[in-house]
């Protein structure tokens, strides 16, 4: 049961204030009810933020905790003026004293993706998608030179969410390829995979957890058994290590930390701006 | 030419500092060069990392601006006494207030995706990443009971990023399903939907964007004339109309304004926490 809420007020999607917020509250041992209001970009919808903050004060007994990234100066008034929560208002905080040091004004336009859609850095964030998504499992060995990086590991070593992040959050064309009991024979990459050496990484993965993670697909499966999930990451930690890739291992990592730890790696040079 | 350098520091992987440290900037009309500084957990690395903050400023004669979402206090001060850039130190800012009204200590524990890895919501959208996966462009209809929601659209429409991008950012298990000319002879929605039409959601697109992007796919084609996709876009949308699926047109929106409209109507009952 939760004892308090905690609101996310944007005039936007509210994407900025509730990453944020969440960070903050990770902070502290308590489970509050998260609820967004986004695209509060009228002093109609303001009022009507007021009342539903209050009316769930009232109700609670607490005060609510209220994230807010207004930009619209009308509209973050009414919220100030009306509203009993705490307010954390995350823009104002930073923008005044970054107004002072660069010596010019802030322009208050509202939300980060607005307008982004006919981008030049959208359009390649939507095109790293749909080439990742091509490329996902080694699905395709064609255009291959046009990856930014190539992941490599045994099933289920978390390839395709990393490449899936990487392309829809840093606009990274990432291809994925599986290491598989032919490569470990050959005891070679995978040939199509040779002349790009420079741009591979590898994911790698303790095989108790990888036994498990398989077993949930397939259970009872030689594939997900704890001897062949050995022996197939010793094969590709051997694999890796004679041919002088990157690897690291993904068993207590998020996506975002492996997606992190890659970008640090391999610094893509498009990416440097 | 950048003028100035913004360095987000963090002893997690700096995501959190560089989305909120973006929008902030985006208020200002500059284009400074981005410095991520992720995994800065141990005094030796903020005393590397005051280095190299306070040599880039020497360089560029101009105070480089510092986020940091630090947590652990020692690393912190090194920061906060030795660099010479403007510091905005986001966590200390609100934590110290929250600390106040929620009447107790924050525990300063680094990252907020350390050991998630293993925590069941985590779990739950790698999960979600593959439902979508599985069931993009219509390629399953296999467990469609279990979506918690199906986009519908002519191809191009945006279906496939919204669908990873609710998986992948909020463990939605998102399906997307072509409306192609067949569906427009029969003038009805493609058979396998039809039990779920409440958990579906329909994206449109102007005809005249809808062109430019087929365009750069194949270019000259049948399919991507403007004609053609006038006809697509208008029988899709009358098929919603008839259908009474809630829709939106994703011409000037971003991924992630499509998400949060898609999140707001369908209200999905398991994320509300």
């Amino acid at each position: 049961m939760h004892s308090r809420t905690v609101f996310f007020v944007s005039d936007g999607t509210g994407i900025t204030a509730e990453t944020f917020g969440n960070a903050i509250l990770a902070q502290f041992e308590m489970k509050p009810r998260h609820v967004r209001l986004p695209f509060i970009d009228t002093v109609d919808k303001a009022h009507q933020a007021v009342r539903q903050i209050n009316h769930t004060g009232e109700v609670e007994g607490k005060k609510p905790i209220v994230f807010t990234t207004l930009v619209n100066m009308e509209v973050l008034k009414v919220i100030q003026d009306g509203c009993k929560g705490m307010l954390l208002d995350m823009f104002g905080t930073f923008v005044h004293p970054l107004e002072q040091e660069l010596g010019i004004k802030s322009h208050h336009r509202v939300g980060r993706f607005s307008d982004v859609s006919r981008s030049k850095e959208y359009t390649d964030r939507i095109e790293a998608i749909n080439f990742s998504l091509a490329h996902d499992d080694g699905q395709s060995n064609r255009d291959l030179a046009g990856a930014d990086v190539i992941l490599v590991g045994v099933s289920r070593s978390g390839k395709t969410p990393t490449s899936l992040y990487l392309a829809m959050q840093c606009g990274l064309k990432a291809a994925n390829y599986p290491l598989i009991p032919e490569d470990f024979e050959r005891r070679q990459l995978p040939p199509a995979l040779v002349p790009f050496r420079s741009k591979i990484f590898g994911l790698t993965i303790s095989p108790d957890r990888l036994a498990e993670i398989r077993a949930e697909r397939r259970p009872n499966s030689r594939y997900a058994s704890l001897e062949n999930c050995r022996m197939e990451v010793s094969e590709a930690e051997a694999m890796m290590r004679r041919a002088g890739i990157r690897w690291l291992s993904t068993t207590t990592k998020s996506i975002e930390e492996i997606a992190t730890t890659i970008l640090q790696e391999i610094r893509p040079e498009r990416l440097v701006y």
